[in-house]
C-alpha cells in the first residue's frame, strides 16, 4: 500500500490548470469540442457579422443604426431570435471578445487558418479603433463618443475590457500572435493610470470582469501590475464613500435611481472581504469570486480565502440548484432567498453555471478539494452545458429544471452572452481536468484525453482511457522520458460511494491516502505507470433540504456526474402526472443510438390516472395510480429531439 | 313525504334576485356588511378624493394634475399603497360609481344621512359635468377633452358608462332618489343614439360591463330600448370586420399594435356565440358572461344559453381554482391554458371571483341548478371575500394560494377596482340568497337572515336561522298573511353528503324531490311552516385534476362551503415543511376568540425535520418525518394576524 504524503510544497498558488492545447480531449468532450468548433463558433460569428457588431467596431465602416429589426439583421425566419429589435448594446465587445476567446482554444486544439484569419480581422479592427492613449471601446469610441468612464456602474466599460484581455491572452496562447495582446496591454496600462489610489481615481466596474482578467495578463506577460490592479479594484469594491454613489452624483443623477435598486445586485454593498452571502446579479457575483481566488492564490490572502470559503459554504447549502445552476430570479438574473429555488421559472443563466466552473476551478488553484471539484462537474455535466444542443447550433439563455413544453433552444439572443461563454468553456475543458504545480499533479475531472503537462520541470504524458462519465472505469497511464518523484492527486467523486484504485497494479486503501476528497500519491512515478480508478456509478436519489419548497415531495436522479430528467417524448404517460415509487429499482443503460450516446435511466413508476375525472376538476378522491415506466435522460441533453415536457424533479409516490 | 313537482311556470327568466334592502342579513354576514358599512365604503370615499377622483369629475373646480405621488395624496405612511405614484385614470369613474354603488346597498340596508349626502355632493357633480348630449364621462371631458369615442378598446368609456349605470340604479332603489338615474339615462339615450345597425355606427367596449348594466336599467325603467342594446353589443362582439381592427385603423394605429396583442384578451375574437373557451381577461370574461346570462333570461335565447352552458363547463372543469378564484396569470390579468392554476403566483383577482358570482348568480335566474349555486357559493366564500381584512381597511387585489410570507392586504392600490367592487358584492349579499318567481321561491345560500320577498303575489316573510357557514343547521321559518302556493326551492349543496330535511316536521325524501340539486317542495304554504334542512359538515379532503401540475401529492381541506389553508401563525413548524398523512382525522371546532369567531380545523401532520441537514442542500435520504399539528383557518381571514407563510394545497405524505 501507498501511504499518504502531504505535499510540503503544496502551498497556494502552485496548482494551475495547463494552458490552452495542453490537453486533447477524447470520448464525450472531443463530441462537445467538435460541435463547438464546426458548428458553434462559426455561428458566434455570423451572427456577429449580422447584428451589426463589426459595423460597430470598425473604424473604417460607417457607424450603424442603434436598432436593427431582427428579421433583417438574421435574414429572416432561418434564425429564430428572442425578442423583436436588435439593439446596439454596449456590451458587444464583450460578447466578440468571447468569440474570439472561444475561437482560440478551438485553434489551440485544431489549427483552422480560415478561423484564424477571421479572428485577425476583427483584431485589426480593434487595433484600427484603438485611441492614441490606449482606450478601446467600440460602444463609446463610435456610439457615445465623450461618455467614456461616466458611468462605471452601468456602462461595462471595465467589463468589456477584461473580456477583451481575456481573449487576447487566449488568442497569444493558442497561436503565439501578439497583436491583440499587444492591444489589450496598452488599454490595461491606461486603465492602470486612470484608476487607482490618490492622484489616480477611485473606481470599479458594475459588472465584474476586469479583476479576473487582469490576473491572466499579469500571468502571461509576468507584470505584477496588472495583479496589483485587480487587487485594488477587488479591494476598492463597496468601500464608502461607496463608488457608484459618488459617481452617480457627479452625473447629477440621484444615487437611488439605480435601476437594480440595492447595491448588493453588483456586490458592492459593502467592502469585499466583509461579504458572507452570495447575492445579486450571479455572472457578476462569479466573476467576483473567481478574481478574488485568483488573488488568494496569487498572494497567499488568508483573510480573502475566509471570505471565499464563506461564500462557498452560503452557495451550496442553501443557493444552488441540483443541476449546478444558479440565480433563480429574471428580475436580477440571480439570487433572491436561500432555499428559494424554484423549478419552472428558474432563471439560472448558462453564463452563471460557466462562472461558477470558473470560480470552482480556481478554489482547486487555492486547495485541493473535491468540494470544490464536486461542485465544478455537477455545474459543466448539467446547469453549463444544458446551455448548448448537442449540435452548437442551438441555445439556452436560462436553464429552468422543469417546463410544460414551451421553451425551446433559441437561435439567438437580444443579449447573447450566453453562446459564446459556453463555447470558451467547452473549448477550453482540458484545462479544467488538470492541476499542475511544482511537484504535484493534480486530476480534478475524469474524462477520455491525453495530455501533456510540465510536473517537477519534466514533461508528463499522461493518457485517460475512460467511457466517463457514463462509466467510472478510469484507466491513467504516465509517460516520463526518466523517472520523477510528485504526488499525483486523484479526485475522489463525493457522489462515488464506493471508489477503488490501484497504482502500479497495486491496490490503494484510499481511506488512508484520502484528504479532503483527493487521493494523495506520492513515488517515484515511471514511464508507463498505470492508475485503475473504479468509479461505480450508481442510479442515485437525490432530495432537497426540507426548505426548498419547489422540492417537496420530490426526488432527483443522478449517476456519476450526470443529473437526469424526464422528457416527454421518452414517456408513455404525461411527465407531470408520473411519479417513483420510493423503493423501486432504477437502471442505466448506455445507449449509442439516442441523443449521441447517453446512459439512460429507467424504472418502474407510476402515473395518475385521468379516469374518473372527466369534467371534474376536484374531488374528494385522489387519481388513481397506474404502472408505467420512467425514461429519464441526461439534464444537459433535453430539448434536443420533440418539444415537450420536462422534469428534473419528480415526485415521488 | 312530499312529492316532487316541476313548476310549469318556472320557465327562463322566472327567477330573479330581490332587490336592494329586501333581506337583512344576520349572523356571518352581519359582521361582514357592518365591516364593509363602517370601515371600507367611508374609506371608499376617502380614498377618491385623495386620489383626486372628485377634482376630475367636479366641473367646478379646477382640472387636476395627471400624476400625484401616492405619498402627497394619501398623506404619507398612514396609507400603504402599491406604486409611487396615482396617476389619473380613464377609468376612475368606474371606481367612484361602484362606491356609490357600494354605498347604496349599505343605505337601502341602514339609513345614513351623511353617507347619503355624500353620495348625492357626487351625483351633483356629474349631473353638473353631464354634457348637453347626454354624454357624461369625466376623463374625457377633464382630462382629455375632444377625444370620445375614438377608442373604445382601450379606453373603459362604455364600461365606465356602464358602471354609473349600475350605480345610479342601485342609488335608486335604495334611497328612491331619482337624479343619478335621470343622469345615466339620458347618457344611455345617448349611447344608443349613436351605436347600433346602420344608420348608427358599429362598436362595442373594450371592456364588457355596459352590457349588464343595460339589462339592469331595462328592468327599473321598464324601457325594453336598453335590453335591445345590451343584446346589440353582445351579438355584435367578435363579428367581422372586428371592430378594433377597423378603430385602430380609423386612428392611423396599426391593428396589432395592441398592448395586450390577441383579440381573445377582450372576448372578441369570434362572436359570442361561437366561443367555447373561456380566455383573456377574467373580469371582462364575468362581466360578459354575465349580461349574456341576462339576455337568456329576458328573451329566451336557447342558443345563448348553450353557449353559456360549454362556457361553464369549460371553466369549472378546466381553469377554477379551488377558491373559486379565476384568471391564473398577471400578464393577461386573466386565462392562460387548461389546468394552468399555479398556486404562489395566482393572480386570481378579486374582482374576477366577485364577477363569478356575479355571472353564477345570473346561471340561477336561468336554471335553478345547484351547479351554478356550489360555484357562487366557492367563489364568494373564498377567493372573492379574502380580498378584503376582517376589519373591512385593507384588501388583496391578487388572492395567491400559496404564500411565503411577503404577499400582504395593501390599504390601496393604483388600480382600485377590487375594495369597491367586493364592497358592492358584501353589502348586497342578502340579495344572492334568494330567487324569486311568479310562483317559486328559491333558496340559493343558507345563512342568518330575514327577508320579505314577494311570491304569487304575496308578501313571503323568511327567516332564517343557522350559525351556517360554521354549521349546517338550517331552520326556516315562513311568514304568511294567508296561506299560499308555491314551491319552494331548497338548494342541496354539492359538497353535502347526507342532507336531511323535514318540511313542517315531517321528513321528506331528498332524492325523490331534488332535480338538479334543487329540492322541489310544492305546496300550499301557511304562516309558521318550518323547513329543517341539515347540511352536516365534514372535514373533506380535495384532491385537484393529475394535469393540474401545482397540486400534485398535495390535498385542500373543505367544511362546508369554507376552503381552508395553514397559516404560518397556528402552525408549530413552517407550513412549507408540514405535510398530512393520508389517512389522519381532521377536526373542527368553532372558535369565537379567534379571527371574529371562525371553524377551525386540525389534526395530525407530520413535519419535515431539518435535523442532519447541516450545511447541505441535497443528500440521498429524503428529511426524516416528525409528528405535528396542523391548525387550518378559512382561506378568506388570512393575513389578518401575523405575517407569515399560507398554503391552501398542503403536502399529503
Amino acid at each position: 500500500m501507498t501511504s499518504p504524503t502531504r505535499l510540503a510544497s503544496l502551498a497556494c498558488g502552485c496548482l494551475r490548470p495547463p494552458g490552452l492545447g495542453k490537453v486533447r480531449m477524447g470520448g464525450f468532450w472531443a463530441d462537445r469540442i467538435e460541435a463547438t468548433r464546426a458548428r458553434t463558433v462559426p455561428i458566434l460569428h455570423r451572427r456577429c457579422e449580422e447584428a451589426g457588431m463589426f459595423d460597430q467596431i470598425d473604424p473604417h465602416r460607417p457607424v450603424p443604426e442603434q436598432r436593427i429589426p431582427f428579421s433583417t439583421a438574421f435574414g429572416g425566419s432561418a434564425v429564430r431570435p428572442v425578442g423583436g429589435n436588435v439593439t446596439a448594446q454596449m456590451y458587444w465587445d464583450s460578447d466578440v471578445a468571447k468569440v474570439i476567446e472561444a475561437s482560440a482554444a478551438c485553434l489551440a486544439g485544431k489549427r483552422d487558418p480560415e478561423l484564424e484569419a477571421m479572428v485577425d480581422r476583427i483584431v485589426d479592427m480593434y487595433a484600427d479603433l484603438q485611441a492614441e492613449d490606449g482606450y478601446v471601446n467600440s460602444w463609446f469610441q463610435r456610439m457615445q463618443p465623450g461618455k467614456r468612464w461616466l458611468n462605471l456602474r452601468d456602462c461595462h466599460e471595465l467589463y468589456c475590457a477584461g473580456h477583451m484581455i481575456e481573449a487576447a491572452v487566449a488568442y497569444f496562447e493558442a497561436t503565439g500572435k501578439r497583436k491583440f495582446l499587444d492591444v489589450v496591454r496598452r488599454y490595461a496600462d491606461h486603465i492602470i493610470e486612470r484608476f487607482g489610489p490618490e492622484p489616480r481615481r477611485p473606481g470599479y466596474c458594475g459588472h465584474e470582469e476586469i479583476e479576473l482578467a487582469l490576473v491572466k495578463l499579469a500571468r502571461v506577460t509576468g507584470d505584477r501590475r496588472y495583479l496589483d490592479q485587480a487587487r485594488y479594484f477587488i479591494d476598492q469594491r463597496g468601500q464608502k464613500p461607496r463608488f457608484f454613489e459618488v459617481e452617480a452624483r457627479e452625473r447629477n443623477e440621484p444615487p437611488e435611481a439605480f435601476a437594480h435598486r440595492a447595491p448588493d445586485y453588483n456586490q458592492s454593498h459593502v467592502p469585499v472581504r466583509e461579504q458572507t452571502k452570495v447575492v445579486g446579479h450571479a455572472v457578476r457575483a462569479m466573476y467576483l469570486y473567481s478574481a478574488m481566488a485568483d488573488l488568494v492564490t496569487e498572494f497567499g490572502d488568508d483573510g480573502l480565502r475566509r471570505t471565499l470559503e464563506t461564500l462557498w459554504e452560503d452557495l451550496t447549502s442553501k443557493r444552488l440548484y441540483v443541476t449546478g445552476g444558479l440565480g433563480p430570479s429574471p428580475d436580477n438574473e440571480g439570487f433572491t432567498r436561500d432555499y428559494d429555488l424554484p423549478n419552472e421559472s428558474a432563471y439560472a443563466e448558462t453564463c452563471a453555471a460557466v462562472g461558477l466552473v470558473f470560480w470552482a476551478s480556481r478554489m482547486l488553484g487555492v486547495s485541493p478539494d473535491a468540494r470544490y471539484a464536486d461542485i465544478m462537474e455537477q455545474a459543466l455535466y448539467n446547469g453549463a452545458l444544458s446551455g448548448m444542443s448537442l449540435d452548437g447550433s442551438r441555445f439556452f439563455y436560462e436553464n429552468p429544471l422543469e417546463s410544460q413544453g414551451d421553451r425551446h433552444r433559441w437561435e439567438w439572443h437580444r443579449c447573447p452572452c450566453c453562446p459564446p461563454n459556453l463555447a470558451r468553456l467547452v473549448a477550453s475543458i482540458g484545462s479544467f481536468h488538470y492541476g499542475v504545480g511544482d511537484d504535484a499533479l493534480a486530476v480534478h475531472l475524469y474524462a477520455e484525453n491525453d495530455a501533456e503537462l510540465s510536473v517537477a520541470g519534466r514533461t508528463v504524458r499522461v493518457s485517460q482511457r475512460t467511457s466517463y462519465p457514463w462509466d467510472g472505469a478510469v484507466r491513467i497511464r504516465l509517460g516520463l522520458d526518466e523517472p520523477s518523484a510528485f504526488t499525483l492527486l486523484l479526485r475522489i467523486p463525493g457522489w462515488c460511494e464506493r471508489p477503488t484504485l490501484r497504482i502500479a497494479g497495486e491496490a490503494v486503501d484510499l481511506s488512508a491516502v484520502t484528504r479532503d476528497g483527493y487521493a494523495w500519491v506520492r513515488r517515484e512515478w515511471r514511464d508507463g505507470d498505470t492508475v485503475e480508478l473504479d468509479l461505480p456509478m450508481d442510479v442515485q436519489r437525490l432530495y432537497a433540504h426540507p426548505d426548498v419548497r419547489a422540492d417537496r415531495g420530490r426526488v432527483a436522479l443522478r449517476r456519476g456526474p450526470v443529473l437526469y430528467c424526464a422528457e416527454a417524448v421518452d414517456q408513455t404517460a404525461p411527465v407531470h402526472r408520473m411519479s417513483l415509487p420510493k423503493t423501486g429499482t432504477l437502471s442505466a443503460r448506455f445507449r449509442a443510438d439516442l441523443l449521441g450516446g447517453v446512459a439512460v435511466v429507467s424504472g418502474p413508476a407510476e402515473t395518475a390516472s385521468a379516469a374518473g375525472w372527466e369534467g371534474r376538476l376536484y374531488r374528494r378522491e385522489p387519481a388513481a395510480a397506474e404502472p408505467a415506466t420512467l425514461t429519464a435522460i441526461p439534464y444537459f441533453a433535453w430539448d434536443n429531439r420533440a418539444p415537450g415536457e420536462m422534469s428534473v424533479w419528480l415526485h415521488e409516490a
